[in-house]
């Protein structure tokens, strides 16, 4: 389904080149595999956990979901006449997005509970799945579902080969993501942590359905990253990959267990082949994680010399 | 690791009889199982949601989380001396729980959070663990791990042999559930859904760890069934078992599901063997969905006439 070939029949992370990067991972899990050895780690407990957004898919130049937002409130806009002349609502329409940004944090909760709410999670499942059908990034032009990192794809089916259970654990909508996980990474839907809003439990006729409310439930972002691997895995992973300071707490707490733990930062830095941010990006900011990969001897994997192929649409 | 011998060498069920009940349930699933057939559902899907308290285990004379919260505050008593003057805790303290039932569900969450909150999640899951070594049930006097409903645990087993995932819907505590869900029924953390309180991340020295806060974040009851399930689980389920009217809802989700499903409600009649209730009963009360069991056509299982067996340590 994720469009790979059989990992056990060839060279593991055929799109890695072979840099220390490539050797570490490879270490990491011959070590956890290997029966009898100091760094074994039984089946149940190999829980990987993954970041989405900058992770496993792009993330510039804004969050694929934040794409479906804008085009949600356009597809939306005939029923709301008011939009027209309210913020943050009347510069997506303008397309000005420079403008939605200055409505801040709060401008962009309100963007999301006009489109993310209101309906049935069955009807929001519908919605994201065909959206998903013809969006297209913007910048390449690419429909959004192959803007993943073909080496991350590897990986997870790497680990999944060596008797990891994989996890996402993102930022993003929990129900924004699952329709897509299971085709996109092999990751089914009670493997997709995220944030969430709120539902109620409703008859309508004689057939229940949940609402979706315009409220939210839990930010599994930063410190919401350890708390919703608790809530929803109630295991403590021993390998995490991450991209940005959201990412930090998780990665302290994955390294903190008594036994094996590696993390992995994805660094940004091929401008040509896709971007290159870190510091300064208002998407993905990658600062005290930068430094703190370093001081606590995290995999910091540098895009443009690490992975030999970025996107499958590469030639 | 659940103590029964492996189910593909015998009949399933074994410590049921041999009536209604039990083969309704074995020719649902064997409709499940069977490619080609009009009732066949592929292995992903089929998701099987288990209730705990009185479905899988003992609620009588009151559910073992309440017995847990008795323990805990007398043992945390000596912290506590301004407890001695101040209800809910003095008549925990003084062994008179009429009196504690009087403070309603308002005293109720007083005893949980001053229980359950205040410490790390490790700290928390080690305390569940050495609470449940010893402690043991008020009438049977049996370790309350093995109050748990022999034919239940079989169902569990021949749901898993023949390609299900398992899970608790609990309106009991997740952390509560998690350090002995593997051992009792073979269900591993990641697997238990149920009621969650918040919590926190912190630096200690220079180990991160969670917090757990006195703050209620989630009731799985209910209403919150259904939500709880779509928040964590993210599948429709195909087979519910409940035993109160906390499961209607539940058991109304899974049963709208436009392929098969299947619901069964445990009706507690056999006295002599364990206890008898239903309509009236302040634990597990079995009113609403006792009359919708018959309406709907779900499996009402009378655990006198249908179990062969209810605990382990019966002769
Ligand atoms: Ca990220
Ligand atoms: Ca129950």
């Amino acid at each position: 389904l994720t469009g790979l070939a059989p990992v056990l029949a060839q060279e593991p992370l055929p799109s890695w080149n072979d840099t220390q990067a490539k050797a570490r991972i490879i270490k990491f899990v011959q070590e956890t595999v290997a029966e009898g050895g100091e760094g074994y780690v039984a089946p149940d407990d190999r829980i990987a956990v993954f970041d989405n957004d900058g992770t496993l898919w792009s993330e510039q130049p804004y969050y694929i979901q934040l794409g479906f937002v804008l085009d949600r409130v356009k597809a939306l806009a005939p029923l709301h006449p008011e939009w027209k002349a309210k913020e943050p609502f009347k510069s997506v329409l303008d397309g000005d997005l420079k403008e939605v940004a200055k409505s801040g944090e709060k401008g962009l909760v309100e963007l999301v509970m006009a489109t993310h709410g209101g309906m049935t999670t069955d009807q929001f499942g519908a919605i994201v799945s065909q959206w998903f059908e013809t969006a297209t990034h913007p910048k390449t032009g690419k429909p959004y579902t192959s803007m993943t990192y073909v080496p991350m794809r590897e990986l997870l089916d790497y680990l999944r080969a060596n008797g990891f259970t994989t996890y996402i654990v993102s930022g993003g909508g929990v129900e924004f993501m699952r329709p897509i996980a299971e085709k996109l990474y092999g990751i089914p839907p009670q493997q997709v942590v995220g944030s969430t809003i709120q539902t109620e439990y409703a008859i309508v006729g004689d057939v229940p359905v949940l609402r979706r409310l315009p409220k939210i439930d839990f930010i599994d972002d930063g410190p919401g990253k350890p708390a919703g691997i608790n809530k929803f895995i109630g295991r403590r992973p021993i390998f995490v990959a991450g991209n940005s300071d959201g990412d930090y707490e998780m990665a302290r707490w994955t390294t903190a267990a008594k036994g094996p733990g590696f993390a992995m930062i994805v660094h940004h830095t091929d401008e040509g082949r896709e971007y290159s941010y870190d510091r300064q990006s208002p998407f993905g900011k990658l600062d005290k994680a930068l430094d703190e990969a370093k001081r606590r001897n995290w995999l910091l994997v540098d895009m443009k010399n690490d992975w030999k192929k970025i996107f499958s649409f590469e030639n």
